[in-house]
């Protein structure tokens, strides 16, 4: 690490800090302002020349101003001739388009990426990305952390009969995950559309038993928390006790966080990877440390 | 122009209708909205294989949302293999940020002309970019539109004894171009600092005479107003008549238009690269066709 320096750009909701810290390795801030005019105005103060630059960038909202900053400080690093570029992004936009849903739809998350690789990105990082593969469109090395040991840290203590829910078959296998750790149940939820009436109700698994059981959601990311708002009526329809929602990346208005509480939610817990006010926030940091460690 | 359609992106004020109108060619329009965690979705709904795909977008503010913008529509547009990709981008925004000023410093508008030619622009279309040598960098075949004639035609009719005034350094050749159509006199101001004071005052051309002659201030942007306030102020202070200003690119605020009229500006013309509400703007389509003629 004797090379390594962190450069904290202008969205790290304190990752940067916790990294430098962790690596014991110097840590520039990126200078930014927005003009008169709208345009973003970044500078980096500090000399990286033959360094290994780490730059720090969650590419939470707004996202386009976010990613558009990334790269301006990419090449303000650049002018400096780093010996390598690595990107650390805890939160990954555009993640959820992922491939052409609709003929002319944009494959959003490979044209980021493929932006990143062009502009001499030499190494990403990122925490649980929507889903891995698109990552490996990534033309160059990475590494995912992945938070789940954290929650399972969390919530360890109280997993006496707790049952951990996917809220849909996406969330299937990080349920699974949490589970095992926990050695506790999990179970599933899937979306079926009525043939006649066209509307979409929540299917469990036949006889699974909720009652009087802790539930733990588990998602890889919260928005308009619409899914794991039905998961939770579900479950609480079900009879279960109390119901709690773990998620990596909680991108939750207070409007958001109110309708999760109001049906039966009594406990968010979510990561720094994004801002949020609503929420028991994780420091993924420790982990991002790690994962560096392995790749520089 | 068999093979052309011309595709609307999120941010074109008119524009791409008026191209593809004068061109007799299809007109695509993007359909676009913000996501609920305020990613941008895009998709072109239109088949464009094997066509020249000439894509509009101003990237006038928000215009880190812009850029992105058009960056997924080149990618939705590449997904049908189009025949090739030509950008039309009437405002062309980070031209200013040219060279790293202080150390540490990106080259903005390289980043982003670097971006788009990775993302398999062919050619690209702007309108009187900040400085010409920029538009250089961009490694494809380019067109750059002028709208000095226009001007020059407005103001025609009024020119006896009008004298055009270009506000700093950076203006002066605009300033000559349109005096030598208008067959008038131009003058410059340059911007001179107090060696004792710091304080910087604008100074003229020493005996020119503003007395009684109308005067027109010529730039490429105005954003905060600051540069042509000043230079209506001296023209003010030394008995100019009527004072406009016209300028290719205005991003300005009310608060700014209401300044620039206080400062004894009378007229305010712009173009439509940018939607500007506090100004008459002269439409540059017309222009853009020509130029999209010539390289198509």
């Amino acid at each position: 690490m004797d090379n390594v320096v962190v450069v904290a750009c202008t969205a790290t909701n304190g990752i940067a800090d916790g990294v430098a810290e962790i690596l014991n390795v110097p840590l520039v801030k990126v200078e930014s302002r927005t003009l008169p005019d709208g345009e973003s105005y970044i500078r980096v103060p500090v000399d990286v020349s033959d360094k290994t630059a780490v730059i720090v960038q969650s590419l939470y909202p707004p996202q386009d101003k976010h990613i558009i900053e990334l790269i301006l400080t990419m090449d303000a690093v650049k002018g400096y001739r780093p010996g390598s570029i690595v990107l650390v992004m805890p939160y990954l936009a555009y993640s959820r388009q992922n491939k052409r849903f609709l003929p002319g739809e944009p494959i959003s998350i490979e044209v980021i990426l493929r932006m990143l690789r062009s502009e001499e990105a030499d190494a990403i990082v990122t925490v649980d990305p929507h889903r891995q593969e698109s990552i490996k469109s990534f033309n160059g090395n990475y590494a995912i952390v992945d938070p789940i040991s954290l929650f399972a840290e969390l919530f360890g203590k109280r997993s006496k009969d707790m049952v951990v829910l996917a809220p849909d078959k996406g969330a299937l296998s990080k349920a699974m995950d949490i589970a095992s750790v926990l050695k506790v149940q999990f179970t599933q939820l899937e979306k079926e559309r009525d043939r006649k009436t066209g509307e979409v109700r929540l299917v469990g698994e036949q006889n699974f038993r909720f009652e009087g059981r802790d539930v733990l959601i588990i998602d890889d990311i919260v928005s308009t928390g619409n899914t794991v708002i039905q998961a939770a009526k579900f479950a609480k329809l079900n009879g279960a006790g109390d119901i709690a929602v773990a998620a990596s990346h909680l991108l939750i208005s207070e409007e958001t966080y109110k309708r999760m509480v109001e049906s039966g939610i009594s406990r968010v817990v979510g990561t720094n990877t994004v801002p949020c006010k609503y929420s028991e926030t994780i420091d993924v940091s420790p982990l991002i440390a790690e994962a560096l460690k392995k790749i520089l």
